[in-house]
């Protein structure tokens, strides 16, 4: 079945995750990773947060893709113990979000500088092509190059 | 910090996700969802489905955002006790993706007529702007209005 009337209008909008402590995640978001803060609800006991490339697109959060949500459920950063799960260890299933980047050397040397954790640099194993980081919820995130450039 | 020229080409280009049988998987996210099926590729022992909504978008797929990519590990798809944790129970982290539809009602109905299982319809509970429906592997897809019409 070819995509129909029935769907063309839509989007795959977002992607959901759930973090611990939205302050050290909005600072790695925004100031690491160079997404904006397009939108916040705050809900009683949890709090969502919205980022995006906002240069990728102006539209309106409903009418665009690649935004990334964050739920903040309230009192978890207060818990030394308390820690998401990131779909990689046991049980599986969720494996991560990708951002690509025109120049994945000068990417990775950047977060480096930053302190970032990282699961693979591009010079390990076979693909040196990819990198993967953590976010502070140990969540992965592959760094790809964007193929405009070298 | 601003979005700096370190960060100004970069794009959240993918979500990736274990799917148990890629062949019941694809089958819901193209006949059910409308996305297109854009690359793929065969990795030995596990193969990447790449999906997207082609129609909004025609870049190279390393330089659009909204792509969903389906992991298949080989064989699990013939073991009946096989399952895939969807980040909702517990130990959470992943929560769900969303796509963004015109006519949340009508896009819901056709859901209906599907077969597709629902999490929540938009009549359930007090919000009754989104709706929540399940994929095979039992992932969250949030389903909500891109707010261009009623």
């Amino acid at each position: 079945m070819a995509p129909s009337a029935a769907t063309q209008s839509f989007k795959l909008n977002h992607t959901m995750l759930r973090v611990k402590d939205p302050e050290v995640s909005l600072k790695f978001y925004q100031d690491v990773m160079g997404m904006s803060l397009i939108d916040e609800h705050d809900g009683g006991d949890f709090k969502l947060f919205f980022l995006a490339y906002e240069h990728q697109n102006v539209a309106h959060r409903a009418q665009r893709e690649g935004i990334l949500e964050l739920t903040w459920n309230k009192g978890t950063e207060k818990d030394d113990k308390f820690a998401y799960h990131n779909g990689n260890d046991e049980p599986q299933g969720f494996g991560h979000i990708a951002v690509s980047v025109d120049n994945l050397e000068e990417s990775c040397k950047r977060f480096e500088e930053l302190g970032v954790r990282f699961k693979k640099r591009p010079q390990d194993g076979k693909m040196r092509s990819i990198a993967f980081i953590y976010d502070p919820d140990n969540y992965w995130i592959e760094i790809i190059p964007n193929m405009t450039s070298k």
